[in-house]
């Protein structure tokens, strides 16, 4: 999940709550189809496969890497083995970012190897890297009053304390660019996650085209601290970074897209999906693989039921949504007027920890919408994910919600997906197969009904009702 | 803490659980005078400079390295600093083993590097490494119906799953000599912890002489789970396994004694203290600078308050505990005939986390003992530290203990401890000032009393009385 994702999510919870109004009757009429898709997801065993071979085998697979290439490959494959049918693979140019080798070393006042990963986008630092004085700071103000004479020349460590993914992301984010324009020569940035067993977390940096591009890395909160703590001590604390990050010409991906085709209306569209890429460390487990399998194994058990939706469901793995958003920008435009078919969007990104329900965001009737949803919602409490709340979305459906098409995202508990997050410890074992069965049974029930009940959460209605 | 003396620990824990008698009236008498301690203690600062010094400053401290011996010359000059007298550093002869370069790779069915840490007192592998089919086993009764024809020439993967410390670090302990005398050529250890983030830890092994000695590592739960389930889909796993671990001669280390001289009984002996040795990752901050910390820092509160004890009160930061425990053992000698005369010994070695009071393990009439600790300990309840509790110890007072000393340790919450230790993150930040200030409250007060109080916890008593 990139920090725009974040955002995106985080602005439509803010959205005033919403009241069900008298509910329709989709509970009723879909019971036995949810039940029966309930029963299925939580004795299976293919989406745990899945997710273990795009993990175990592939790998992490940030954009340009040829892991990524063999993960759209064999997701393609993959649909195809699962019952999709019009399985294609548009291509998508992709930024490519490349980590290269990176270290950091703090001299003064003691020596000792920090552990750091540059941010995604990062510039290079000089050959022989840089070596300045570290000045930390908490936040943003106490930059300011430091002002150029405090950081010229100088390497700023942004401390902040983690206080929520979506307050503290914006140094990491913006961080570098703040500092640089004060002149300064490199950034480091505590990771922004609630917990650290020594434990560094990328994620992409954003420049200010306005400013020099300095290089950055995120350190541990350990190493933070300690910097932190020297520092208060009244020591000069002096660091060495070399980083060889650079970005090459932008790379060949694709998003990768299969259906199970509408029995009635198949040019009306719900799309589900997670995105393909991940970071280049760990095995993109939580992030997103757990998004994109869960829908993959959704439709899987759809197909594999026997159910045919009135509506065609639409399964798309977006490529580069971790440092560029190419993948969602370029499947809005391949959709083309398609867009007004489109009659819902629903995006899996916060992880496969347990389900709690579905977030949503629509235009015109909110009430309305959020009725319906809720009413799909009742079919999801025997496996305790049927709230729906106001505010839904992703990245990569952002384009799509644009548009005027109703954006859903899953909700979870969300424990942990922090500490994993953008991090070498976001690997298969942290997804726990009773979770990932009770998120295929929320995302299966909500897509099929979704893509069948005889109403849509579109207003106006899909172009061609 | 090493395997040990969580043994020694957890066994006291198991005896039978012990009930006071009627309460002596030490509470009614030291009321005024704990309150000082608590009071002080809450509000110090020493503690944590002198901690954070030890972690940030001098950092890990494994026997036979200079940073341990810088360590013991501060510690003693520390000393002398915070008002203790008779400051000696008796010789200690240590172990001297040494990590050295070491690396794992997974070769097949994929190349991935992992992430490994040597186990303490492992031999080095050939130097071009060893590579070979990793076997993994889940317990000690699945390696031995593997039997040799399954282990021979292998790697054996230990992937226990964690079940409390005691239970599994047993696998580490043991199970390179298990594996070896069915003819394995290595050993993998998952790390005995309950959660990682990619997060290896070390500890010491323990060859078993009849055994051929074969080269062992720590991986993380991540990569041993990753193993595993490719071993589960059915593929070959190949790793190549390189370190360079080895002994060298016994290098000179030494203990640190320092006083606060008895007014009446100076002859009379209490002593209070944790190990200055670490492993050679992280700071050595929970295991064990928290636990000499805290008792310098009770000792010092002691000194700053004016207060003199009726016996001797003598904190010792033994050397070794980690790999060895020849500082214990060496401390027991350097006493001799007056081992009579000590009449308890607390340690601490098991992390600063939020003290729940003590554990007790004495001679002769236990509820009597136990009887006149609680009663001390409810001076300890207004800040939630006056749980007392029947089995006591520590491994640098076991040979104390062995020859007729009560030995009491500190207890605490014990939430992370075991996420922690033996690991690159067991640093400053991970201690809590309001923790460490509330045990160096409780271990003033334990510790002054029980050198003040007009009997003692020794039955027979000490010799001199």
């Amino acid at each position: 999940m990139t920090r725009r994702a974040f955002s995106i999510l985080a602005a439509a919870a803010l959205a005033s709550p919403l009241f069900s109004q008298d509910a329709p009757n989709l509970a009723g009429q879909y019971r036995d189809t949810a039940n029966k898709l309930i029963d299925a997801a939580l004795i299976d065993h293919d989406g745990l496969d899945k997710l273990s071979y795009l993990c175990d085998r592939i790998g992490n697979r940030l954009s340009g890497s040829p892991s990524l290439e063999t993960a759209i490959a064999w997701a393609a494959a993959q649909m195809k083995a699962d019952g999709l049918v019009n399985v294609v693979t548009p291509p998508v140019k992709v930024p490519h970012w490349v980590r290269g080798s990176e270290s950091a070393m703090l001299l003064e006042p003691v020596a000792k190897p920090l552990t750091m990963l540059g941010l995604g986008g990062s510039v290079a630092t000089p050959t022989k890297g840089i070596t300045a004085e570290v000045v930390p700071v908490s936040n943003f103000d106490e930059l300011e009053k430091k002002g150029r004479e405090g950081v010229q020349g100088k390497i700023v460590l942004f401390n902040v304390p983690y206080e929520g993914y979506g307050r503290t992301v914006a140094y990491r984010a913006s961080g570098p660019s703040r500092a640089a324009r004060l002149g300064a020569v490199a950034v480091l940035v505590r990771s922004v996650t609630p917990v650290s067993l020594q434990s560094p977390h990328t994620g992409a940096l954003e420049y200010n085209p306005a400013a020099p591009k300095i290089p950055a890395a995120a350190v541990t909160i350990e190493d933070a601290t300690l910097m932190q703590r020297l520092a208060d001590a009244g020591n000069t604390i002096k660091v060495h970074l070399e980083m060889e990050a650079h970005m090459l010409p932008d790379a060949d991906s694709a998003n990768v897209i299969g259906e199970i085709p509408g029995s009635e209306k198949p040019e009306e569209i719900v799309v589900m999906g997670g995105h393909i890429d991940s970071w280049d460390v760990g095995a993109g487990a939580q992030d997103d693989g757990s998004g994109i399998i869960t829908t993959l194994e959704a439709a899987h058990l759809i197909v594999k039921l026997g159910l045919h939706p009135r509506r065609t469901l639409r399964v798309v793995f977006w490529t580069n949504e971790e440092n560029g958003g190419a993948g969602g920008l370029a499947y809005r435009e391949w959709v083309g007027d398609q867009i007004l078919n489109h009659v819902a969007a629903i995006e899996m990104d916060g992880g496969a920890e347990k389900p709690s329900g579905f977030g949503i965001t629509g235009r015109g009737d909110a009430q309305t919408i959020l009725g319906k949803v809720r009413d799909i919602g009742k079919l999801l409490e025997r496996i305790d994910a049927g709230s729906i709340q106001s505010g839904g979305g992703g990245a990569d459906i952002a384009p799509l919600m644009k548009d005027g098409v109703p954006g859903l995202a899953v909700r979870t508990v969300g424990t942990h997906y922090f500490d994993w997050h953008h991090s070498q410890a976001d690997t298969a074992d942290k997804v726990k197969p009773e979770d990932l069965r009770a998120n295929i049974a929320a995302m299966a029930v909500m897509a099929f009904i979704l893509a069948d009940m005889p109403d849509t959460l579109r207003t106006p209605p899909a172009a061609t009702k």
